[in-house]
């Protein structure tokens, strides 16, 4: 173990809560434009405030951070973002969603996990290292924190490319990862692509009286067609070619795949989950694995009480792709495009409704990737878990294709997070954890990976 | 002609412009119980001031009312609803929805034509016999106003039984009926029958991370393809047995739709509807004929602005079924039920949202029918148009079933109206010839039916 595992961090710990609290009080909403300038000014202080050179730049939706500070011979870009996702819906909330509150252990509030208290706890870290070695920074750190990765990070692939040779590291530490409920750290080493898509359908300027569905073709009936085409019982897409540039697993992949612990069961436990895919030992194949279509929204026509016998005259369904290496996501679009026509579907428009990423995996034998499996069996006292891919999507693949460095996601959300979802929460041991990793990681690379 | 037709009848017209603007100011919608008593003692008033004796009844929503005056050898039974559908989506009227409004020769406001339109017509007509006959109403009138219309008239079947002999009538006046845009009055023999079910799908306890797509199953995409498979794409119901009781049209039923003008242009013209269902002679026959399944709303997950990558917890799909006879209700539901069990769909929650209305058509060549089309053309000047059945529906079935008399349908919509939607209207025209009908009509009856 390295000496500052030894310090007391408590002082910094407290002082990330105090720095947490005020980040989750700003609704930082990127899908709806709120409140962007003033959370990246907010940050851009905390930043400053441990010596910090913050540079902000414009992004199309929010400012893009990049920070600087520290000397060494090994170089970390780190990646957060200070944005989140929309609140709705706000009754389901036990407490006010920006307004950070611990109950039983856990800190509730939209941010909490998803990325603002990775972020807090990483800067806490970081103050709690320089605390221990006399307020020096022992390794270059640049920090890249950017406000737009709620809605499909848009600006960053072009930002990485133009910054490549000012943000040129030696790994990259991602803005993800968790812990079980045991207390084992939960690591990643890629991200799932995604494309974010609305279909719309109307046949009338206005509603028309339902007895009209003799001789007016109904929209919602042709959106669900349209949805139900995309997929099969078992959630596997069906639409043509979409499974062409589907990239084998590694036996590597494979093997780290079968060591990884659990079938779901918490999705059981905390959500309530009645139809789970692929339980069993397809479980991690399918998160790791396989790109699937989801529904996230699906609206027209009426929705209040009892019923109104409207022909309603459109619809919108919202749909995301998660994909894997290596599947492009304007071919997707290009694939759907192609299958709703040939399903008839000619007159359904396709939105897209935010950038797309690309699908991304790192080699898990990498020295960095590594020393992050040691660092974290060490600090949190069990084995690491490995995975391959997230399920989960993120701008990876423009790290890895502008900066070419190796990434690791190692984070503090917990399986009950409820991220993205009314009462987002993490537990407060899983942050307290998170300052002692990020200094001992810190540390580490100053020593050298392994 | 009868004397009426001679007369003055511009003071009852504009009477009753002043007590629609009365009535369409109350927001009676039935399916969410706004305003149900106070509309109901307003019709009360209105009758009662007419010389009219009336009860009110509870129904299981809001008061049923039947009303009775005059003396004469013809006993008609009028029927009627105060209740109105939801004005939602506000934003898409150029007026507020209950405040009668006059543009252009129209009059919009929700229920200016269904069905406090229809209401006022006829008690301005009724006014105008009067009148013209030194106060005396030389026919026996029932009038049989309920408020539950909008709702599948949950009450009006036992009602009808209950109150079979009270209510026994030569003939039926029924609450419904539209004009031409050239002024050719419509006349319906018929209605469709209901279905209204809400289907539900549930996954888990809260809304989870989309990632989840690949180990959770979406409720959005079962319900769009539990929806999807009711249907084909040129609008035929897919479940089986569902056109096992279909009754074929009599000879007199395709004659008289082979008479049937247009191919609906209007809604081309009027709703700038882009999918028409069967055009051209299938028209006429679909609407009258033909079974059909409606999505009246989808509704769940995100649906502002951008994207949310959510995998929601739950949603709903609102449903009618429109019938001919002699399908059955409840056989419908059963046979839904059957279906969606057989696709895999055992999981989707069907929910019957108010009480059914069988299918119901009467006989084209009874003398009161006849008697309805000669006044007609008389007081409209054009060849009236006679539908063996509407496309709509309404609780007729319960009339032939319990009260055993014939019914016809003859109101003041048109084809513009909106009926269910916003900007809900009719023509001024049609409003003054309703009127003239009204009296005319109750005349010719007071004089025997043809």
């Amino acid at each position: 173990m390295t000496s500052v595992a030894q310090a007391d961090l408590q002082p910094q710990i407290e002082q990330g809560l105090r720095d947490l609290a005020a980040l989750v009080a700003l609704p930082s909403v990127s899908a709806q434009g709120r409140h962007l300038p003033e959370t990246a000014a907010a940050v851009t202080a905390l930043l400053e405030a441990e010596g910090f050179t913050v540079q902000a730049y414009s992004g199309q939706v929010a400012p893009v951070l990049v920070a600087e500070a520290g000397e060494g011979p090994f170089t970390l870009l780190i990646y957060n973002h200070y944005d989140v996702q929309p609140e709705d819906p706000l009754d389901l909330w036990a407490t006010p969603p920006f307004k950070l509150t611990e109950r039983d252990g856990r800190l509730y509030g939209r941010g909490a996990s998803d990325d603002k208290g990775e972020l807090i706890s990483r800067l806490a870290g970081l103050r709690a290292l320089k605390a221990a070695r006399g307020g020096v920074l022992p390794l270059k750190v640049k920090w890249l924190i950017e406000g737009e990765e709620e809605v499909g990070s848009p600006s960053l692939d072009a930002f990485l490319a133009a910054h490549a040779a000012e943000l040129k590291a030696d790994g990259v530490w991602w803005e993800f990862g968790s812990i079980t409920p045991e207390g084992r750290p939960v690591l990643y080493a890629g991200l799932k692509g995604i494309v974010c898509v609305e279909l719309r359908c109307a046949v009338a300027a206005g509603d028309l009286h339902s007895s009209n569905g003799a001789v007016v073709d109904n929209p919602l009936w042709r959106l669900a067609a349209a949805a139900a085409s995309l997929r099969d019982a078992d959630g596997t897409v069906l639409i043509p070619g979409f499974h062409d540039d589907v990239r084998p697993p590694s036996e590597a992949d494979l093997a780290a795949i079968a060591r990884l612990p659990g079938t779901g069961e918490a999705l059981r436990d905390t959500y309530a989950v009645t139809r789970p895919l692929g339980e069993g030992s397809e479980y991690h194949t399918r998160l790791n694995l396989k790109p699937v279509v989801n529904v996230n929204g699906f609206h027209g026509g009426y929705g209040g009480e009892g019923s109104k016998t409207v022909l309603p005259a459109a619809g919108t369904v919202k749909l995301d792709f998660r994909l894997v290496p290596d599947q492009h996501p304007d071919r997707v679009v290009e694939l759907l495009r192609a299958h709703l026509n040939a399903q008839g579907f000619a007159d359904i428009e396709i939105v897209e409704l935010e950038s797309h990423q690309h699908p991304a995996r790192s080699d898990l034998a990498h020295p960095f990737v590594q020393t992050a499996v040691r660092v974290a069996q060490a600090v949190h006292g069990f084995e690491p878990i490995l995975n391959p891919s997230s399920g989960g999507s993120g701008p990876m693949h423009p790290f890895m294709a502008h900066v070419g460095a190796p990434v690791i996601a190692l984070g503090i959300g917990n399986v009950g997070g409820r991220v993205h979802a009314p009462n987002e929460n993490i537990l407060r041991r899983d942050f307290e954890n998170g300052v002692r990793f990020a200094a001992a990681f810190l540390e580490a690379l100053a020593e050298g990976p392994a």
